[in-house]
């Protein structure tokens, strides 16, 4: 099933809920008008869908492979990265100077779900570039930004991430490869990683490994982590390419999903040393890590909303084709199965819950850069800490929502749906992952809850619910059964995650085990309200384009009749969920490690 | 990782819930005692272990696949399946007549639940087999009960079920087989069957298909289907084999899991045509392969169960030795990752959904072998009535738990769940099959809708729901706070559960298609309410046992805290699935196909 960007929700979306044109008012961002993002969009939704999508499934068929001289990819995918780099879609966001685009961050996110909805694995390639130049951009000396960003932030060149060990997965602390310093400013670095993306492949000549190792006297723990730079092969001072490095795959994983995408083990130093340079201080590893990983926790956000959309418009496809039974309401024949009632219902919490998704993600993308770009200092740092609250809500619901999507997908195929040669499966399990990397849902909730919002007391938290109860008070002013069911919806699931926030705050030093059993369902239900507080105000906005007269009626008919859905189907579980956060600690913990 | 059967909890469950001694009293079941049936469980559990959970993950590995000669099945299976049969395991639940075991349901259940635990794959074999065996006794002639029986219930031959055709999927009216009679008693079939599970396959030396089509004057649509004995070779009078027959496997599927079990294309009559002999009556073929379907559906049922078991088996196996991060009330040193509280959420999911969907399928076989023993014909009937009403509540909501469960194992594993070595992705990609076959949960949730919950007026759904009541009174009399909590909840389920019968029944004929919107919705609402009485149930139970000092103190009090869980977590999402149901179809139905 090829996919088909929806340029029309996601610029809804931007200017409608984001708030594009104000945006473009920042300083920096002026060339980031509407009309140019649109412009952007459709030439990207073009590219993707022809070159992108098609090897989408080819590469879960074939997928790419590994041998003594290095990572084979899928079939294709070299010549569409190339394709991919020279149209510069990599430099979308990344500063002018360095060869990039320099748009706001709410430009490149609509570009960014495209590429992840048409190909997860493709696209991942290009995310694992992005957090290594955010983290160059941030901490990397003038001499490896000049030699490194402008091939990371082109294409010529890809980067990767090297945080986990055999020993240490979601735990930094047990990180053990060792640098040595050689004494002339580089490092022998030694050592095992495992579950690299990218970690090895064909589709550009030199690759950038980030690794995070320890110095001979670094403290134990955390605060001993330092990032290197490790290079595929060494850059001679011209920027041509030198010896090869002593960084090496020796094998790729079998996995579930994302086939096409090489998760290698790589292999530092066994042949002398692996050469490196210190990236900013030593020891400030993980500081540095996180500018990469809060980048590409974000892009993971994306990579779910894009997922489910792609299975939507598959399963859709599908259930506009498939004729099957009699309609209830008496038809002579067979009719689509879009006609049947459950059939319909799955493909309403396919489409409620993405477009839920993306609304909110596209509004932190906006706060993002009114946090990087407002000229107001308090503005940046009050924009900056609500978008860090929304990040592992963004990651961590928008990916959980994604699994659920998926398999609504796979089950409106019936039977065909369990066939691989369908396609449906696929989007099911290449969609596992995404709770998985780039730290578990349950990381996301517990950085959810600890640094954001028991750190500040629950503030960032009840601004937004304030901000959600505002427009509560919006929808008693409209008229109807559906905005009277938004509005009570949206009331109770405000009241129940403002209690849960509280219950948060206030237990957190004396119950912090029982505060954390409701980590993950607190998460979600601030995806919940928070998404479908997105919904409820496109619902409103609609309704005010129907009123004028402007635009597309359908479209906005069928924003109300979404949102009115949302309210019902997904709203309505959050007096389920503050139970299970508020009282239901005690059946979470009450077992002895003996008694299971 | 190797399954064991979670033998104590089946005994608990067969004795305290499910009332083993009062079946062991009924006419014909008086060997079935509580002694007998512990024996059996434990040597169906040492055969499962030693003979069949090892061949799963291999399974997986190097599925069963096609040859021009016929389907070879996966390594070990063959073997397998020889000593299944020699050990009369395929027997237990059939008349002794026929080479059979003559064991009531209660006692047949768990050993079914063991063997799909260990091996979806290889279960259904035996699965398709028990389906075929019943359709026979119910409707076969002496002849052919004499021929195809003892052959089958002594896993000698085994059975296939053959509804679904390439243009009819879910919709038998559209069955287009022909069946041409011969003048001699016999019928020539012509036509193509697809996903036909072991409909072709190396383990036994002869299949018999049980097939349906349409006579030459047949009535349109299901009123014309007729069923059909289609073995794969000719059996001789003396009940020797004879020619092979015009039924051949042109091809097997490529799945997304259940990899070992070959789902085949079967071409009936490409050669002059497939000799088969009428069951039955002529154009009630469909009444008898519900028979089948209905023995098949609380199989299925057994099998989500089964594969839950197995996936929090392994889930918890892995929790308790991975050792990941310090504790959160503080430790020196990193503990097993069963200490953390969402990992321990997890389990408690997979745990408390897991021994309610088992506590009420058991349950269910109760009321079943009360439907076919009591001496009582009134009785019979009521057994009977409560029994169909369970059966889709069975088969939809242990299933649709079953994707829930094996989702959260491959998460507990986190990045090594995704790795396909681990086996954790295995049971996820398996049981995504579960809610599709013998019926999607959608055809479940028509047929408790249709003629489960309208047809009587509710009678039987509140004939149960006052039973809940009763033990919400219970609760009552028990002190402390997991008994308020767990009364709470179970008297709200039952409040929700209430009020959507009552809107299902009154609402049938004025808003159909509404009502079919909440028709999934309402089959989990009753799965999650009437298992969460059997949790409350086996709550109260273990009270008294630990009030008395009888029995395993550790194991009642685990019983108690799970209740509990299940309470908190489960039971107290019906309000929000009621407001889905009774609220929700104007979201779901108030879009035109064309805004999609």
């Amino acid at each position: 099933m090829p996919y088909q960007a929806p340029i029309k929700d996601m610029l809804f979306v931007m200017n409608e809920l984001a708030g594009l044109q104000a945006i473009s008012e920042l300083p920096g961002c002026e060339d980031a008008t509407p009309e140019t993002a649109e412009a952007v969009l459709e030439e990207c939704a073009k590219f993707v869908a022809g070159e992108i999508a098609p090897l989408n499934h080819a590469g879960d068929k074939e997928p790419s492979y590994w041998t003594r001289e290095g990572v084979v990819t899928s079939n294709g995918f070299k010549e569409a990265f190339r394709q991919f780099a020279d149209a510069g879609w990599q430099g979308l966001q990344h500063p002018t100077e360095f060869g990039g685009q320099g748009l706001p961050k709410l430009v490149g996110t609509p570009c960014v779900e495209m590429l992840h909805g048409a190909n997860l694995s493709f696209a991942l390639c290009p995310l694992l570039s992005d957090g290594a130049i955010e983290a160059l951009l941030t901490a990397g000396s003038d001499a490896q930004k000049a030699t490194f960003l402008e091939p990371l932030v082109t294409g010529k060149w890809t980067g990767t991430m090297n945080l986990t060990e055999p020993q240490a997965g979601s735990d930094l602390a047990a990180v053990r490869t060792r640098a040595e310093p050689q004494g002339d400013g580089t490092y022998k670095i030694f050592g095992t990683k495992i579950f690299i993306t990218y970690g090895d492949h064909d589709m550009t000549e030199n690759i950038i490994h980030l690794v995070l190792a320890r110095t001979p006297d670094a403290p134990a723990g955390v605060k001993g982590i330092s990032l290197f730079i490790v290079p595929k092969f060494l850059v001679n001072a011209d920027g041509s390419l030198g010896a090869r490095n002593d960084a090496h795959c020796v094998s790729i994983e079998h996995k579930l999903g994302i086939k096409a995408s090489p998760t290698a083990v790589l292999q530092f130093g066994d042949n002398g040393g692996a050469i490196g340079t210190l990236v900013g201080e030593e020891n400030r590893g993980l500081e540095y890590m996180f500018i990469m990983m809060n980048a590409a926790r974000f892009g993971v956000g994306m990579q779910g909303i894009g997922v489910s959309e792609h299975a939507y418009q598959h399963a859709l496809a599908y259930a506009k084709e498939r004729v099957q039974s009699r309609d209830l309401n008496g038809s002579p024949a067979g009719v689509a199965i879009i006609h049947h009632p459950d059939v319909r219902r799955m493909l309403m919490n396919m489409r409620a819950q993405t477009e839920a998704a993306r609304a909110l993600a596209y509004v932190g993308a906006s706060l993002y850069d009114q946090a990087h770009h407002s000229a107001d200092a308090g503005e940046r740092a009050r924009n900056q800490a609500v978008y860090e609250y929304l990040v592992p809500v963004i990651k961590g619901w928008s990916t959980e929502m994604s699994q659920d999507v998926t398999r609504d997908g796979v089950q409106i195929h019936g039977g065909m749906g369990f066939i691989e040669e369908t396609g449906a499966a696929q989007h099911y399990r290449d969609a596992k992952i995404l709770t998985i990397y780039e730290g578990t849902t349950a990381i996301q909730a517990n950085d959810l809850i600890g640094r954001k919002t028991v750190r500040d007391g629950g503030k960032v938290a009840k601004d937004l619910i304030a901000q959600v109860r505002a427009t509560e008070a919006e929808l008693a002013g409209v008229e109807g059964a559906d905005f009277a069911a938004i509005r009570k919806r949206l009331g109770q699931g405000a009241a129940d995650l403002e209690a849960v926030v509280d219950y948060v705050v206030a237990n957190f030093k004396g119950d912090i085990k029982g505060v954390f059993a409701g980590s993950v369902p607190y998460l979600k239900l601030a995806g919940i309200v928070l998404g479908g507080w997105q919904m409820a105000r496109a619902a409103l906005i609609s309704q005010r384009k129907l009123a004028a007269g402007e635009g597309d009626a359908s479209f906005y008919q069928a924003k109300i009749v979404t949102a009115r859905f949302f309210a019902d189907h997904f709203l309505a579980q959050s007096g389920g969920m503050r139970s299970a956060i508020v009282d239901g600690s005690a059946g979470v913990l009450a077992l002895d490690v003996e008694q299971f």
